[in-house]
C-alpha cells in the first residue's frame, strides 16, 4: 500500500461501535484518503457524516466478492457470526484488518492488542488483528502497570456493564422498558431475557454446563492472553445493569510486591491512557457517566484491603477505549511504526 | 413479662424498614396485644393499617420520657444517630429491643443474629439484640451452610444494592431523576452525591484515609462476628445501583474442603431460608426483580472457578431478611424458646 492518506472500510458502520470508529477517525484526524462505510442489507441507502460529508452507506449481500478490493485498511465492528462471513474476505483482497468481533481474538496467529499493553506484538506481518473485549480492554490497562510494578499474583473482577455493550436495540430496550415502569405498563422484553430497566441481569448464552457467561470466559482467556500470563488466576463475574454507557468494574488484585494504595496510584497516574479520580477526602471517584465521551480509563477507590492487596474501581466508556477508540488506535501505532505507511 | 401477646412497639415506623416490620407482624400473625408505632415529629398524625385497623403514629419528642413504659418489645428502624437517642430508654424501660440500626452492632455484648445462623446465641439475658446489615444479613445465610459444610478460607463480595436500601426519599430521587431523564430535564440531586439514574455509585461517607464506604466496613465486621470467625479474609466492594428493592451480590469463596458446584447447590439447598434458584440450561437465576416481597435469600449461578473456588450470585429483598423480617424472626425465636413468653 505505502500511501500516505489510506482508504478505510467499516464493516457494521451503522452500528453503535461503527458509528464510534467512524467519529473516531474524523475528531483524530486519522489520514483517511476515502471512508467507506458497510453494513447490511437494511441499512441500505444510510448516510453517516463523516469530515462534514454525508457518505453513503454500502450495503453488504452475501456471496458478494471484491467489495473489499482496493482498500487499505478496514475495521470490523460487527458481531462474530458476521465477522467470521466478511472479515476473512477483507483479508484476502489484501486489507489490513482490525476487528472489534470475539471471532478471531484467541487464535494464536492474531495478536489481541492493546496499544499501551502489548502493541510491540504489531508488524507489518500481520493481516488481521483482533481489539479486546471491551471489559477486558479497561480491566488489562489497569492490570498491566501493576504488573509491570509488583507482579500480579490474582486478580478477581466483578463487572456493571452498560446496554450499549449489548447493542442500540438494547440501549432502546432499556428507555422503552423504563418509559413503560414510569407509566405503568408492562415491560416488554426483546433483546434481553430479563428485565434490565431497574434490575440487574445476566447476558445469555451462558455455558449450559458450567454457568460461566460468554463475557466471563472472554475476560479470563483475554486478559491472559494479552498479558501474557498463561496461568493468571482470573476470577470473573459480568452483570448487566440499568446504565446506558461505559462499563464499571470492582476489581481486587494481589501482587508478589506488596503495594500501598499511594504507590498503587502513582504507578497508574504515570501509565498512558489512564487517569486516577480518587480522592476520598474530596468526595471524588469516577461512575460510569463522568466518563462518557472519554478516552482515558479511569480509576478511583484505590484502597488497601487487609491482607495486602488492592481493591479498584475501574471505569470507562465501553464504545470508547472499550471497542473504537482502540480499534483506531492500534491502526495509529502501525502507521507510527511504519512511518505513516501501511505495507 | 410472661405474656403470650405482646405490646409492641416501632421505631421509625412510618420509614420504609418500620412499614415493613408491622406488615410482617401482621401477616406473620406475631402475638401483637397493642402495635405502638413510633416516628419522628414530621409524621404526626400518621395512622398505619395493622390488622385491618388504622394505629395513630405517636410522633417522638426529644427529651420525652416513659414513652416505652409497659411496652414489651420494641423494634427499631431508624438510623444510627436516632437510635442511639431513643433505644437506651427502651431499654431502660424494661422492653426487649431489637434494633436495626448499625449503632449497637459491634458492641461486644451486644448479639448480631441471624436466627438461622446464630440463634443459639439468643437468651432472655439480653435486653438489647442487633439485627445486621442488610448486605452483610444474604451473604452470611449463604456462607454460614458452606461454612459448616468445607471452612470458609475467603470470601469476596461486590455488592448491588438497591435504593430502598437508604431509605424513601433515594427511592424518589431515583424516580424523580429517571423521570428527568427521559423528559430532557436536569437530573436533581439531594440524598446522593451523585446522579442514581442510569449511573453507579457509592455511598457517602468514606473513610477520608483508607476510602473504605461503611458499608464496605460493616459488611466485613459483621460477616466475622456473626460467624465468629474473627481474622476471617473478608473482601468488600459495595455499589449503589438504579434498583428500587432488592440486594445482589456477586460473591466469590474459597475453602478449605473443595467443593463441586452441585455440592454448593445441595449444601445450599438443604440450609433453612435459602432458595437455590439455578439452571443455566433453562436460563434460571434469580433479578433482584424476581425476589421483591419474598423471605427467602436467593442463590444462583453457582460455578466452580478454575483454582477450587465458588461463585455465588445471591439476591434478597433487602427490606425483608436484609432488615425487617430478620428482626421478627429474632422475636419469633425469642417467643419460641420461651414458649411464647418474653422474660
Amino acid at each position: 500500500m505505502g500511501k500516505t492518506a489510506l482508504s478505510v472500510g467499516v464493516i457494521g458502520a451503522t452500528g453503535l461501535v461503527g458509528q464510534e470508529m467512524v467519529e473516531i477517525l474524523d475528531e483524530r484526524r486519522f489520514p483517511v484518503a476515502s471512508l467507506h462505510p458497510f453494513a447490511s442489507e437494511h441499512s441500505a441507502g444510510a448516510t453517516l457524516s463523516f469530515q462534514n460529508k454525508d457518505v453513503s452507506v454500502k450495503a453488504l449481500r452475501i456471496g458478494e466478492k471484491d467489495v473489499f478490493a482496493g482498500l487499505d485498511l478496514v475495521l470490523g465492528a460487527t458481531d462474530s457470526k458476521l465477522a467470521r462471513a466478511w472479515v476473512p474476505l477483507a483479508v484476502s483482497a489484501g486489507c489490513l484488518v482490525i476487528d472489534n468481533s470475539s471471532a478471531f481474538r484467541m487464535e494464536a496467529d492474531v495478536p489481541l492488542v492493546i496499544p499501551e499493553v502489548n502493541g510491540h506484538l504489531l508488524s507489518s506481518r500481520h493481516h488481521l488483528i483482533a481489539n479486546p473485549n471491551c471489559s477486558t480492554a479497561q480491566l488489562v490497562m489497569v492490570l498491566k502497570p501493576l504488573h509491570d510494578a509488583a507482579i500480579l499474583r490474582r486478580v478477581s473482577v466483578t463487572t456493571f456493564q452498560s446496554v450499549s455493550g449489548t447493542g442500540k436495540a438494547a440501549v432502546d430496550e432499556l428507555m422503552y422498558q423504563t418509559q413503560a415502569i414510569l407509566s405503568f405498563k408492562e415491560a416488554k422484553r426483546e433483546v434481553y431475557q430479563q428485565q434490565i430497566a431497574f434490575n440487574c441481569i445476566v447476558d445469555w448464552p451462558c455455558d449450559p454446563i458450567t454457568g460461566d457467561s460468554e463475557e466471563e470466559t472472554k475476560i479470563i482467556a483475554e486478559t491472559r492472553k494479552i498479558l501474557d500470563i498463561a496461568q493468571l488466576p482470573v476470577f470473573a463475574t459480568t452483570v448487566r445493569v440499568p446504565v446506558l454507557r461505559s462499563h464499571a468494574e470492582s476489581v481486587h488484585i494481589e501482587t508478589e510486591k506488596r503495594l500501598s494504595a499511594n504507590e498503587a496510584r502513582a504507578i497508574l497516574a504515570a501509565a498512558p491512557g489512564i487517569t486516577v479520580y480518587d480522592d476520598p477526602k474530596r468526595k471524588i471517584y469516577p461512575t460510569p457517566l463522568d466518563v462518557v465521551g472519554q478516552d482515558n480509563v479511569y480509576v478511583g477507590r484505590v484502597r488497601e484491603d487487609h491482607a495486602g492487596g488492592i481493591y479498584l474501581w475501574v471505569v470507562a466508556d465501553n464504545l470508547r477505549k472499550g471497542a473504537a477508540l482502540n480499534a483506531v488506535q492500534i491502526a495509529e501505532y502501525l502507521l507510527k511504526g511504519s512511518n505513516g505507511r501501511l505495507s
